[in-house]
């Protein structure tokens, strides 16, 4: 099918014009540089949901004064170690990498540093925020909750969003265990993509509106929902649930930003709700000095012998053997690099969207 | 079968043996009462296999020289917010609750404590420490690696322990919300169950000693493993996987202690590893004051209402709609505290062979 089909482009070009498009929409140029940045490097990764592909999104946000394009970020509280960060409004790809870097500072001075946010909005892929961490040397932590698309275990309706966990330990000489994993069995894509293609999704995805288990692609886009992360009760669907309400409660209950079906969306398609019970939505991050516990040296070396065994577990059959987490996105972003970022044809159709109404150049 | 009927004791019998039996095996008084707190914690909240059920393994271990009865535990490096902590080969079950204690003691000083323990050994169940945590108006969380029991995603052997989350918010008027899960689909448990009785186990909980998928819980037993949570890679297992390994690493890698396949043993049953890569198991602990980031009654007001929504979701059909994650441990507790504990008959057997060796009367 037509949308199936892909354009290849630079990563320059696709973070210049992002740059150019957050400029053109009052976003001060070093914040639209940070948020471009974000963007580009779920890209790279092969995390095709959360780079430019959300650049529409963002843009109608701004566009309609939905997000503020010039906040100011204020501390709200803190210890030695934590804080609590007010994001006023603005762009989670701006909010977030400032707020992650109070969180590294305080890890710097205090061993640790830990910041709930609240008042932002979408932060782009989680594991953006991890990789900083490891640049200084600190194991860093990225959640945050998200629009509603998740039921909880024995359920019938959208509560929880797909609530994120990311968390990155170093080697030495082998790349880091990079860990970015949504609380749900599935991503809301794979839905839309078998949708697409016409086909029928597996049992454990999704339920359809009336809280029944569905393959039907369609059923759980309307009005349906994504399973928690173990889909049923049974294969541990109860423990899925049970880590999107610690994301939730962490990023959103914690800062005082709205949680669970509360949590306002990304995107002008998803519908407002109708309450509020905080301030936009929340993330949260965490950072802790690897020295703080042992030798970094010694650590990373030990990492290193962590993923050559893992590496020599023995295969399942049919299998090439288990991977280490973030292994995929590091292939992606080698083979992206070099030879450019497919992107799907309704997306460049976005993108030219917003060219033609900005006049910033595409293509 | 005879294995399924059960005897009932009241909680302050098992207490009271369990605590009579450290100390025969020249645990100090305190540390043996602690040590059986931990054990009662379980019986009580429904955990059977980390109850007494248990005691059996630790009269072996301890009995055989293998666990130190009375251990120096020291503070090997510390910043602010974070320690490490050497466990002295002592009791998991009085290692813990102090080391517990030092992240607790931390946050309210700096506003958070993190402690990596290393050469420890099984500490009970998680949500004990976290249930401490509230008590002080803290966020706490636990985490342990064990023996292997589990499969990578695409694994064909045993290469990570069930790696359990424990982690607990407070509320005012509700009871807290209290999550402990292990990072696995099933616990072992259920598969030693179905195999008593002859069942089948669903697809989705384990593999044979080749790496496929089985219903027999015979073949996990016998040189196969459990599987991560979401079980397969199209419903998420390498989410699981990445879990354990997140727990693995801030547990065992991050203190020193042993990791993945080298986790030594709770029990003379099972394998000792071929090699070692540090001191004993490994447990993490943290804790957060919640009044570093919000007023502690707002905040408790927040998840109560968190509660209340949640609880009033639309149930799916043939549900009772979701639970709070704690709901099912909270009422197997208010049940056993009225009508004792029910322990089945080789646990019993176990108890009385243990009276037999030590002279200390049961039953």
């Amino acid at each position: 099918m037509a949308d199936t089909e892909a354009k290849v482009f630079h990563i320059e070009i696709l973070r210049e014009f992002s740059t150019r498009v957050f400029v053109h929409l009052g976003v001060p140029k070093s914040d639209a540089m940070q948020a471009a940045d974000v963007l580009a490097s779920a890209d790279l990764r092969g995390v095709d949901s959360h780079g430019v592909a959300r650049l529409r999104s963002y843009f109608d946000m701004l566009s309609m004064g939905r997000i503020n394009p010039q906040p100011t970020i204020e501390l709200v509280s803190s210890t030695l170690s934590t804080a609590t960060v007010d994001g006023d409004n603005g762009l989670g790809l701006v909010v977030g990498p400032q707020a992650n870097r109070i969180a590294m500072d305080m890890a710097e001075k205090a061993g640790s540093g830990w910041v709930s946010v609240r008042n932002t909005n979408h932060f782009g892929i989680a594991a953006y925020y991890v990789l900083e961490a490891l640049e200084r040397d600190l194991i860093g932590w990225a959640m945050t909750n998200s629009t509603k698309m998740v039921a909880p275990l024995w359920g019938a309706e959208r509560m929880l969003g797909t609530n994120p966990i990311s968390i990155a330990f170093p080697g030495k000489e082998e790349p880091p265990i990079v860990i970015d994993i949504a609380t749900c069995a599935v991503a809301y894509g794979k839905i839309e993509m078998a949708r697409r293609k016409g086909e029928s999704i597996p049992s454990g995805w999704g339920i359809d509106s009336a809280g029944l288990v569905t393959t039907d692609p369609d059923a759980v886009v309307a009005g349906g929902a994504l399973l928690p992360l173990g889909s049923d009760r049974e294969r541990g669907g109860h423990k899925g649930y049970a880590l999107a309400i610690m994301v939730d409660m962490l990023s959103g209950v914690l800062s005082g930003a709205n949680w669970g079906p509360f949590a306002p969306p990304f995107a002008l398609r998803h519908e407002i709700p109708t309450r509020s019970v905080g301030k936009g939505i929340g993330h949260f991050f965490g950072a802790i000095r690897i020295d703080g516990f042992r030798e970094v040296d010694s650590f990373k070396r030990q990492v290193d012998d962590y993923i050559r065994v893992f590496r020599a577990t023995k295969p399942a059959p049919g299998t090439t053997g288990p991977l280490i987490p973030g292994d995929p996105e590091r292939q992606a972003e080698q083979l992206r690099r070099e030879r450019g970022v497919p992107l799907i044809l309704p997306i460049v159709g976005d993108l030219r969207d917003i060219s033609a109404k900005t006049g910033i150049p595409f293509d």
